[in-house]
């Protein structure tokens, strides 16, 4: 489907009806050329902010020389359109009553609406904020827009607090779980099954990292007020090459999500531990981030938003600010569970409030 | 590479000689056209024999009237040519001294010459003899020719005793193991493995069947003064989606090599019993073979070889001969440890002594 670029995106009205169009222009990863056209025009229109644009990705921030600097930051690219027809979760976007169907409907136009509504309508905001649109999200870590804003724009990621965006059904979401991958590796000797004692059994040699990994009990960690609930699971198992062939080789691959107090040693070394006697390859690592609740920035916004702080178990982009230094929590409108769903939908007043509650702490 | 047919077969002279000859004729599964052309002309030059063509089948048999009717059969195809560059398991053979390389060498055209040999040298044999060269071996068992003989041709599967001249270097090998291959399979529930709590892993829920399959000790049975070794094996396993995927699905494929005390039914309750709370389905199953050396003719012919007879582990056409009624040994020469190797050969003298040992019986 061809979308014709949106030239004009109202920032002044209402933040549902902008989310709207914000969704009818298809965005799928590697294609956010028209919405960033949209963006960045808009954000100069404005006349008050410095911007800049990379790629697809567009940068805006006051200069008003405020003694704290708050980064608002979301993804304009969204995964691809349901292929299941009828689906409602997809390009154009549409209303059933006051809920709003499309794809990123949740993850996260919403939140970028909010975004640009706050660039519009903050003109004396009382922290000077940083708004950041990146491209590349939803696909491998290394594409990723705000990873090259890290790279070749380092000053505009400093802060003293970042706000992601991404759909928390407007509760305030602090840090990250880490995740760590790993292939554990058995090995035999190959026979012919009908002389099984000839060889050895290298499926029958993973029996024992199953049965670690499933009486494992996984433990829920409290870091900075938050329980980080940990899980550790096989995700992938192969083995064998013929039905009549003593399997000379078997490979166990393992998702280990860790709570913030730990490092990446540390959770390598927790696994190792946990599985010793066994040939462990780290194939995959990405730190935690810790809540940084205790900072004065992330208390304010915590105070002002009034609901009780949850911690995020999946790994979201707080974690590349928290390697920063940058503490970052998720708040956005919508429900995570909708994300990437084939009828993909966000209530209106859940954009409005999330608008409201950002406006009055930053007025 | 191809290989001119060879017109005339030398059955009167050095069995050796008449193998190396058969060796040159290449006849990879699905190309024993050549090989069978050759084997039919030599027997139908004999003149004193029945001789039947039947595809790349070639059936012969003396109609003397004996009291005992006695079959030896072999198969006329071997697996494909070695890919290693320099093999010797290859068309065409070579000598080195007195052991003779080439594709089929043990498997099994030094049986096959053994039985060209006997139709030529045995003009008054002391029981009716058939023979049976048979196509199609070496690929899936519903292609072989042997199962078309048993379809098409009925009654020349009739007899006392059937000698298949497999490989044995030289001693008697009764009856075979069965064999059966199961999948198990373990379901759960898919989350995203950030939040496993929401899912149930499949993977881990098989780790109890490798466990059993682990710590079962394979039965060795004694069937008719043969001891058969049993064996139990996942052969393959497979299971999860993705690396950030809880798997909702884990197969693993299970093959059972059990002792021809027990029937299919037997075989299919023993492991349904020891794998008891896990979906199986029977996916493949081949009876065993009693070795029935109880029968005379099989007595008097383990007694003429003079060799302990031993058990058969591996699945063998035996089996079909012993479902039509009929006892079967293996009993051919070179190692079957050297079958379908890059490198396989044959001593000579392995092939003379066969014939002398299968003469001897019968003249």
């Amino acid at each position: 489907m061809t979308v014709l670029p949106v030239n004009r995106l109202d920032l002044e009205g209402d933040v549902a009806a902008l989310t709207a169009a914000l969704l009818d222009i298809e965005s799928v990863s590697g294609n956010e050329a028209s919405i960033a056209d949209a963006v960045e025009s808009a954000l100069r229109a404005l006349g008050r902010l410095e911007v800049v644009r990379d790629g697809d990705t567009v940068m805006a921030r006051t200069n008003l020389g405020r003694s704290e600097r708050v980064i608002l930051a979301g993804h304009l690219d969204t995964v691809p359109l349901p292929s299941v027809p009828g689906s409602r979760g997809t390009v154009p976007s549409s209303w059933e009553g006051e809920v709003l169907y499309g794809r990123g409907a949740t993850d996260m136009k919403g939140g970028v609406a909010v975004q640009l509504a706050l660039a519009a309508q903050l003109a004396e905001p009382t922290r000077d904020v940083t708004y950041i649109f990146y491209d590349h999200e939803e696909v491998d870590a290394a594409l990723s827009g705000l990873g090259r804003v890290a790279r070749s724009y380092p000053e505009w990621l400093k802060a003293d607090f970042a706000i992601l965006l991404e759909p928390t059904d407007g509760t305030v979401e602090g840090g990250c779980n880490g995740t760590m991958r790993f292939q554990a590796r058995t090995t035999g000797k190959a026979a012919h099954s009908a002389r099984a004692w000839m060889g050895e059994n290298a499926i029958h040699g993973a029996a024992e990292i199953l049965v670690r990994l499933r009486d494992h009990e996984p433990a829920t960690v409290r870091v900075e007020g938050l329980d980080y609930r940990e899980s550790l699971n096989a995700v992938r198992i192969s083995g064998g090459t013929a039905g009549n062939v003593i399997p000379d080789a078997a490979m166990v691959e393992i998702n280990y999500r860790f709570a913030p107090d730990k490092d990446l040693a540390q959770a390598e070394a927790y696994v190792r531990n946990l599985l010793e006697g066994f040939d462990l390859v780290v194939t995959d690592a990405s730190a935690g981030a810790r809540p940084g609740l205790d900072r004065p920035a992330a208390a304010s916004f915590v105070a002002a938003v009034g609901a009780e702080p949850k911690p995020k178990y999946g790994w979201t982009d707080v974690a590349r600010f928290s390697a920063l230094g940058v503490p970052a929590v998720n708040f956005g409108p919508g429900d995570a569970l909708l994300a990437h769903s084939d009828n993909e939908h966000v209530e209106a007043e859940a954009i409005r409030g999330c608008l409201r509650a950002l406006r009055t702490w930053l007025d």
